[in-house]
């Protein structure tokens, strides 16, 4: 039983988080938020937690990770909207403790996006992939973050860049499709949290794997187990496929 | 058992219709195509057949017509790529004798697009609708002509005209899903005959329906079942909901 | 605006039904539980709603019954494990007050009903029909009560018996299919609130119609819109698909 | 190019496996059968052939290895129904020559068991396993040889014994699911070549893993892939992961 601390303990991700705390058994040392949500300071959190988890905002983030380092606890970041200067403070801070970062914490979602980094290895061209993704019907963008990450991943599989190959939203006279690239498609409707598939398609056979999310409470149930995984762990960086030990 | 005559009978879909004419136990009353093909006159061929089943090209439509008509035998048309004048020439020949017009001849894709229209009157607009379809990677364009009808289906059901609601290929910041639009997407690859979805998306529950083609032989055999039923009956411009007695 | 009360307002349906009243615009006129969850008298009820849902016991069926028809409103009923005599009870109180009794409020669920009746009927014989649903893993029984309604349905529109025709939990050496039979096969695991898919498979197509339910809101909110329904109705028995105009 | 010796070369397998060594840019170096079917001398085609293709029967095995060890020609496998001596006379042949015997040479299925039997083992048991295959109506046994395959693959992954944690043909009241089982379904109609989906079903999120063949040709494509792997290879006993590089 590990004492965790939320910051971003307000709200709908807060308290799922909260939520996922209680379920894994642990204690909840104390959540902090923005000052209209009733404030607190970061460094007393951290002195009363094992583990820091942290879904705020990328305007917090520097006092959060100088609230870790004083104290000497490791910490999760899936906050999201991070810059480049987020990075280097977060590099910056490794070098004193463990920092899980990660822009996707469902660990169906880092299993998938590795296997099918493997699949687009093996495979080769004459597999055509095609990422499909239904949302609610809120979402202002398109595609997700979690499709590109996926097709990030086909890329790597295939030891090409997803900028050169991306084929997004096709439409009209399109001509026949050309080798080597990845589509991606956006469905928006309802109140879907999030479906994702990748197809390989070959001569007479397809394979597909997909992931479904009935919830947000996968994102926080992951991001709990990254706060387990990383305690006790060397000061450095660290990703979600480490906590599910790819 | 009747006499069918085919017009396009040569090629992939020619081969088809013939293999479909035998599997329904019917007598193969001869084929013409192009001359390149092997040529064939067309009065002759629909003064021995009781049916005639055209897959050629807008071109020869108002031969292939004018035979059916000095023959007195029924046709039916499964031609791409008809333009107005040619379905002048339609419901000009629809006065002498039985003409059955179609864009799509499977039996399966004529009952979807009948029960997404009910779907979609049932529903209202809270149930947001979304298509996807995927085909082969030699497809030029999309959506595919049965996903645009399945559209066209739902926007009847809903009282609206699906040029005011599309939304096709979706991508980049799109803002919230508008209300009442009806979405499009397209996926490419392999060998796929054609796959077609059509989802209904409310708050916290989801209907499908979907059609998957094996291989275009469906289209052959929904053709020789059109061509049974127009035998024998008055003169008149049909379509195919109509042999499944929608 | 209709003031609606509930019998069963206790435990996670009851909670789900009083948020749908909420999310509908209307107005809770109270509810009442078994004792042991705070009790509550039923006439006292009856008399300040406009309408009645009753999702409790069969054992309190009669006084609810008895509540609404002194009061003289309407009652949704949506509670299971009824029996014979239950059905009398509420043959009985449709003399007097409109009654809407049900096994499956949802919306999505019922339109999937009609449309697969009227599919079966359509179809024919060499269209094979296969139900597969998925439900969380501490289900205790299988098929589920709605894939067996899927099923009813299917078989009503072949103008046949389920029973005659249901093939269930293939394994082994079973055979080839044989024609007309219905198959259903169950998925149990997670924590998935209920899927369920109906095929038709024909030689080369197949048409798939599936309803997804994201959670058990959806027959909350199917329960208020029959309850907002079955207001003003004359006297008599109501089903589901009336709701839906079907 | 290579020059490819077909056993079991008439039949729907046989012309297959024509098709695939010629779309394949390989030489057709001849086939042969049994008596009735044309008959033919396995040794004669071995000295002509840089690789054998065996889809004949158990009993023509040990020929057709001897023809094999004789010419010094690696042999491909794929007939089914061996037992244990056939696979003693397989271990044996393989002292001399490259011998790759395999239930299933789809490479789509081939990897797809390889990722199952990785998320298997990455997830663990809080995620439930069930496995659903579709065929077509002619088939007599359930379930498919190739979802027993991917159940082993699953099996393997948790270091647990398929035959103890199998779970076939639920039905009826079955309580809830058991912790560890792997469940299989299997539906039956239309002429469906072979559909199997692999789900992992945990709280609030699902993965699923599908291989969907649009006809018997991908059998034949992997067969002339392992044959092309097979040449040059040392003597030794083969399976097609080896091809894939699994």
């Amino acid at each position: 039983m590990a004492r965790i601390g939320i910051i971003g303990s307000a709200g709908r991700m807060g308290n799922a988080l909260q939520a996922a705390v209680a379920a894994a058994g642990h204690e909840f040392a104390g959540g902090i938020d923005r000052p209209e949500n009733g404030g607190g300071d970061p460094l007393a959190l951290a002195q009363t937690s094992d583990v820091l988890v942290d879904f705020s905002a990328p305007g917090a983030l520097e006092f959060n990770l100088d609230a870790a380092i004083h104290a000497g606890v490791p910490i999760v970041i899936g906050t999201t909207g991070l810059e480049e200067r987020h990075h280097w403070l977060i590099d910056s801070a490794a070098v004193s403790i463990p920092v899980l970062q990660t822009g996707n914490t469902s660990l169906g979602v880092t299993l998938l996006a590795h296997l099918v980094q493997e699949a687009a290895q093996r495979l080769g061209e004459d597999w055509d992939i095609e990422i499909v993704e239904t949302h609610h019907r809120m979402k202002v963008d398109a595609p997700s973050g979690t499709a590109l990450l996926l097709g990030e991943a086909a890329a790597r599989g295939r030891g090409v860049h997803l900028a050169d190959e991306a084929v997004r939203g096709r439409d009209g006279i399109t001509g026949a499709r050309k080798a080597g690239t990845i589509g991606f498609a956006a469905l928006r409707g309802g109140s879907v949290a999030g479906d994702h598939s990748v197809h390989f398609l070959a001569d007479n056979e397809r394979l597909t794997f997909s992931h479904l999310a009935e919830n947000r409470g996968i994102f926080a149930r992951g991001a709990i187990r990254a706060a387990e995984w990383v305690i006790g762990k060397a000061p450095g960086r660290y990703t979600m496929p480490e906590v599910l030990g790819l």
